[in-house]
């Protein structure tokens, strides 16, 4: 046996000579292949798991013998006896390389783990977690070298770790003593390193500890907090939750909260507190429900648009409500959960807001970008985020433009009479036979179609109580398609449209979806208010993306991707029927769900991936909607609904209305004057 | 005229050419010539004022013409109308260089004026303070390149005062946007430059701003809080205050402090939040007397012992009141000033603590050091800082020990029957006649000697109302050289002393040093317990310093240094005979004053002071006493009063008492017996 053996490592290939009796960690660390520990080495962790394979190579050039590694030492069966090894797994610290050997590492014991996401558009996230756990073992204090014990422990993470210049707050130094004595000089550190070479302490525990670390992506959108709590070893979404943005006591929209602001002493601060007296509460009810401690949150991201982050952090948004727009801070916020009063988290734990792209196109849409990476693209790809306000990025790998668009919360279900968020109950997939008119529609939280025998029966329990965002966007495209609609966007009378439910309601008509009142439920109608408030929010999405297209140069799109926390429920066909976006083909559309916190959780786990976002944020060019006039021109030529018969051709039977007139909020010389105008 | 000219400036000698049209505040940063500006250059602030000099120089070898700078313009003709521009005084930033010239820097235009202490060992401080003001134009905000306001102030900074990567906090962030509207994007901005390289801003104001910028530079004594409050623009002080420390009420000294931590759940806390609320309280207070606002306070340095340094922090100091004595953080703090809820100074003020030594030698130690440098003294210099705790130093360029002793709060006047604060009425100077035994003594407040004619009234007003640190040393000095007390310190009986003025008290005597009953005062007496008390802290002190001369191999030092907060004021004599400080010519035995105090001026007011003290501090040698047999020896052999002869000649005609035994809280025969092995 020569003084030096070969190791290979699989799956990354990684080879090279180590000298006999070299520890397989170490040979790991030497050969720069990924095997993670959290003790250092020691045998306590157990996080450096390997499984070496013995034999003939060939494709390796090499023959393993039974003695490559060497024998099974007293630590691991220790620990075997006491938590179990998996067969045929070996102690990377412990198992020692003899001979000439092959050595796989299995996913869970590598630190940079991948995550496969179950997205349509499948991306692994890599694990690269800003905070991570570092056993360390610190020099004890000696009266002849009375240097401090931070000082020792940040000389311990130096030298065992390779993390220099760790810094710590007062909370933080007060802790150190106690836990070190108690832990006998042995700590476990949860130390934050941050994409710009800062180490910081957010909390430690005396001796070894491995409860993992949490955290937590947070989607704040003016209508719904979407949150994510993920662990951070292996990127493990445990719960995901959400609640109603308290702050739409202020205004619905963001406007309206601004106006708020501006018109009441104290305005934001009230918003400020509200949202984060929901988030800390937020905080606690995912970890209640995930059966963990808020504390074992230790880092919170954040994405929102301008108007909700400048209210998280505590800034007056008056600005970002007229004329330039101008963010108080539009590059990324690392800071501590404490200093927004988030209290609820590890009172060590970090914060980290994505950048925001400009006064209009925020934080959420710098995270669509992250998630969908339209900047990577070979071909020219659309992404609409659709919320309260519409984040539209363009581009491909050359040029990426964003803008965003104030298409007000109809499609998240709210200004909708009989509209409610997602949840069990809602209305969330409607057909209506073009031939009799008759609806069918499934409700969250059941399989059955409304027509399907047993329906009733499996919706005892929640009953249908209303209509989501994705219910009635599928609602108005059937009615158009259905012919209850003509392209104007007004519903006709029971007569003209040939249905009986269409009912008269004041000066116009309503469409009855369901009548629940036999079961002592709702009756749930599509008022024409309610097509007027989705025909508003589409023109705008759809004078958006328009607007981006214009700018670039081109009247179509290679594909579609439609994202926004109920944007995997949009169906494709009937949002392009809607003319919520521009025509393309139905199979270049897809659906990236709710993106923004998507890349929320993917800023989470992968400190890297800020400085990247960071980048390309700098890059995209931002267009302006409120100051552009061919924004306006798009949007009221964006009104109609003109898709009954194209581009499909199965809906080439629907048959169109008659060109009537209805008095609508007006003279029915106005209204028929618009109309013509539109059609 | 050629194209370019000859500029030499004074008194720096700095010398160049530059292109004819240059004005002379370009032509002072090409050169590299200290001439202040806070503006940048734009004629406002009038910092760059400069005086140029016109005839023949030989010595420089250039003649200067009257046409050597451009014409006065409207910039300096208003400036001067409104403000007062001196005679012969130019702006520097207007005036153009046109042809050779001398100009002249005056001491006020220099960034790095220096400041001369007062002190004996007059050193200069060069003013290079953390904080300083800058006045920036900011760019508007544009919808086309929409980075946030706080991105562009930050590029302002950088490209108009080479400010890189400046960070802000929250509260800052908020108040941002209305303050760069008012100032129309015009700002003067105060930043934290520290000496690690970070900056951050702790204020702003709009448009121009030029109210000076204040520090604190704070010697959180066990006893005492000493306060100097300095301009950050030139050092001057414009108040010294002081308070006793609050945490007296939980310990007279450190270890009874560390010993209510530990008794009392909480008890750190308690004392952490009274040294809190003082500070707080003699910030406003010190604001008040110098008619300024605390908020113009943007940086305090602390200079503490161990134990004050971590009831400051909010450390449990628990740790230090047992071997090994491990500090929580040796190394410096640089904190927000309301991390440590010091809420009454600029709410972005900033806070720095210099270095600790060791568990027992704090960061007053480092500020005596930076204040007295032992680590450039080319001899052998003790420093000895006189307080509750003596911090005590021994060195040359070669090396320096360092340690502290506990000689408890007599020498402050704390302890003492009579004893008080230096204070207006306090008796701070002492002789006795060794003939009749009759004292005459000084207060503070009054040049006249108390038996000088009108002394009754000149302190008619103050009263003489009891004696303090310097006074009590003086008066125990004097009477061992008028012969009352033996050398064991025994005070004699009227018969023995032969002294009416030795009273009994109890069992023992006292000496009379002034009856004031007649005018309504107290009679103020030293008593043997007051002896006793100055006794232990002598020996303490002497031991203290024996110790590092044992350690370093030398039985004398070639000068011994003063200090602590009343150090200015003890009589060298007088320690000398007393035996706090070892034999050493007189000549060779100086005051430095509060030296403590003076290292935390320093260290406020030249950041780089700060990175010296704190490499300084990482190579002084620390000895601990409480692990040393020595220090014990050294302390018990030190308890007599020998120097009633030597080594000065005057002291020869004393008469020594015989020797008596007195009971002193014992047995006869026990002090008896002590006071033979003393002897």
């Amino acid at each position: 046996m020569s003084d030096d053996a070969l190791v290979i490592f699989t799956p990354s290939g990684k080879r090279g000579r180590v000298p006999v009796g070299t520890p397989v960690l170490t040979a790991a660390r030497k050969l720069g292949v990924d095997l993670d520990s959290v003790c250092g080495g020691r045998g306590i962790c157990s996080k450096c798991q390997i499984t070496p394979s013995y034999g003939e190579f060939p494709k390796h050039g090499v023959t393993v013998s039974e003695s490559a590694l060497s024998e099974w030492n007293a630590v691991e069966e220790r620990y075997d006896r006491i938590r179990g090894l998996k067969e045929g797994r070996r102690l990377g610290c412990q198992a020692k390389v003899m001979g000439d050997v092959v050595i796989d590492v299995p996913p869970e014991s590598q630190v940079h783990r991948q995550v496969i996401r179950k997205s349509a558009t499948a991306r692994a996230i890599t694990m690269d977690p800003a905070v991570r756990l570092y056993y360390v073992e610190v020099q004890e204090p000696d009266m002849h070298e009375p240097t401090g014990d931070f000082q020792r422990l940040s000389a311990a993470l130096a030298a065992q770790w390779q993390i220099e210049g760790v810094e710590a707050d007062m909370p933080i130094l007060r802790r150190l003593q106690p836990t070190l004595r108690k832990g006998e000089w042995k700590i476990t550190v949860a130390v934050h390193r941050d994409h710009k070479g800062r180490a910081r302490i957010v909390d430690f525990w005396p001796g070894f500890h491995d409860a993992p670390l949490l955290g937590l992506a947070i989607d704040l959108g003016s209508t719904t907090i979407a949150a994510h709590l993920c662990d951070l070893t292996d990127g493990r979404v445990l719960v995901s939750s959400g609640l109603m943005n308290p702050q739409i006591r202020f205004g619905e929209d963001l406007m309206s909260r601004v106006s708020y602001a501006m018109m009441n002493q104290g305005g934001d601060q009230e918003m400020t507190t509200a949202v984060r007296v929901a988030l800390n509460g937020l905080a606690e009810a995912i970890a209640t429900e995930a059966g963990v401690s808020p504390t074992q949150i230790v880092e919170a991201v954040f994405v929102c648009n301008p108007v909700m982050h400048h209210l998280l952090l505590g800034i007056d948004p008056v600005e970002l409500g007229q004329a330039p727009f101008a963010l108080a801070t539009s590059e990324s916020v690392s800071i501590a959960a404490t200093d927004i009063q988030l209290t609820t988290l590890n009172p060590g734990a970090r914060v980290y807001v994505l950048p925001c792209i400009a006064g209009h196109v925020g934080a959420d849409a710098a995270a669509v970008a992250l998630s969908e990476e339209p900047y990577k693209s070979e071909d020219l790809a659309l992404i609409v985020d659709v919320g309260t306000n519409a984040e539209i990025l363009l581009g491909n790998k050359t040029r990426v433009l964003a803008c965003s668009s104030p298409t007000g919360p109809a499609f998240e279900g709210a200004q909708i009479s009989s509209g409610q968020r997602a949840a069990p109950g809602a209305i969330e997939r409607v057909e209506i036979d073009p031939a009799n008119k008759e609806p069918r529609f499934k409700v969250i939280g059941c399989d059955l179609w409304s027509d399907d025998p047993g329906f009733a029966a499996a919706t005892a329990a929640t009953g249908v109580t209303g209509i989501c965002g994705s219910g009635i966007i599928e609602a108005v495209a059937e009615m158009r398609m259905a012919g209850l609609l003509d392209p104007s966007g007004l519903i006709g009378s029971a007569e003209l449209a040939g249905s009986p439910r269409c009912e008269p309601q004041g000066r116009t008509h309503a469409y009855l979806l369901h009548d629940g009142t036999e079961d002592g439920g709702p009756r749930i109608l599509v008022t024409q208010g309610d097509i007027r408030a989705i025909q508003l929010a589409k023109s705008a999405l759809y004078a958006g993306a328009r607007l981006l297209m214009d700018e670039i140069g081109v009247d179509t799109v290679d594909r579609v991707i439609l994202a926004g926390a109920f944007g995997a429920h949009i169906s494709p066909k009937h949002a392009m029927v809607l003319g919520m976006i521009p025509d393309c083909p139905l199979d270049k559309v897809t659906s990236a769900g709710n993106a923004a916190g998507t890349g929320a959780r993917i800023a989470l786990c992968n400190v890297g991936a800020r400085a990247g976002i960071e980048d390309q944020v700098r890059q995209i060019h931002k267009v302006e909607t409120a100051i552009e006039p061919r924004f306006q021109e798009h949007f009221v030529a964006a009104n109609a609904i003109p898709h009954a018969t194209a581009p499909f051709p199965e809906l080439e039977k629907v048959v169109t209305l008659p060109e009537v007139s209805f008095n609508v909020g007006g003279s029915g010389a106005e209204a028929g004057g618009r109309r013509r105008r539109r059609g």
